[in-house]
């Protein structure tokens, strides 16, 4: 299949990369906001487009991008709010809806959420608001697409990889592997399912 | 209590209305977009803090207002997407955020979802994220707030007043009369529960 996956240098993409590079069976375009074979703003609808007219129609879309803000909900305004619903929701949202049609029939897209959507933490009102939102866009639109295109989302807890700079944030939760997060992500490209939340070490 | 309605001249406003009204309880100041003892606009910071300086402390806010698109996936924009964003999300959120500091100890809030959230609907994946949203929001918020301020939210099926405008949308499903939905505000503000989703009618 050829790939795209859209936040290739983060802890998560990192992952999905090396999974999907292992047995010669994908095309795996990378790109990053500076970085990787192509560069995106998924904020931006124009950066967006003009990726997907660089890559050409794709088999799969994959999205590990996207970053929630923390903040006391007593020192929160709803500027801020907007502003961080701009990144992660709006961000994976807006790939999906721009990239559908550079897929080919029966392609998919994976868009990430993470355990704070179901377990909230502290300071995190943004960040369960985001991701649960991420869950339920992918919830309808499964149902919406035709053409056989597919949409899930996966939710890891906290990355090992990533448990120094957010440990503090998830007191007494396990973390996992970047490479069994990896796993979901092909089990939504490779799979038959459709409007999915794959949790991973919840 | 003294209470805030936004979002009285609605279908859920009207019933929420007439419930904590009906046994002189409760102050009831009721707010729309055009009608009500004050109008407010929820999609504009300015106007839902001058509401706020007219109502001055009040006990409870409740949230009935706010709209969703409804378009198919496949025509949906990210530009379309961000404006229904800006009505129903972020216009609770806004109020929450604001009216927080206008709240007693103690105090509550309760935001509306529906029956969306869980049940997608044809052309709806603008109102299952937003509603999923609503409902990450109050779980997270419930958590961070101080003062023994509480927040829910209500997540009514298709009422029975409103059924001829939204009953083709609902194909299937049961109404439920305001009323009963009215309940379910009734026992987000006059109880103790915090992070709750009251699902009536689903």
């Amino acid at each position: 299949m050829k790939i795209v996956l859209i936040g290739a240098s983060g802890d998560v993409g990192r992952a999905v990369l090396q999974d999907l590079s292992q047995d010669g069976r994908h095309e795996v375009i990378r790109v990053g906001r500076s970085q990787g074979d192509y560069q995106a703003d998924i904020a931006s609808d124009d950066s967006v487009a003009a990726l997907f007219e660089k890559t050409g129609p794709v088999d799969a879309i994959i999205v590990t991008a996207g970053n929630v803000i923390l903040a006391p909900i007593e020192k929160m305004t709803a500027a801020d709010f907007a502003t961080g619903l701009q990144d992660k929701l709006l961000g994976q949202v807006r790939v999906a809806l721009i990239g559908q049609h550079s897929l080919n029939d029966r392609g998919s897209i994976t868009l990430t959420s993470g355990i704070a959507a179901d377990e909230p933490i502290a300071q995190g009102a943004h960040a369960t608001t985001s991701n649960a939102a991420i869950e339920g866009f992918v919830r309808a639109a499964a149902c919406d697409f035709s053409r056989g295109i597919r949409i899930n989302a996966v939710s890891p807890t906290v990355l090992t990889e990533s448990i120094e700079r957010f440990g503090p944030f998830f007191p007494g939760y396990d973390s996992v592997p970047g490479a069994r997060v990896a796993m979901a992500y092909r089990r939504s490209i490779e799979g038959v399912q459709t409007g999915r939340v794959y949790r991973v070490g919840h």
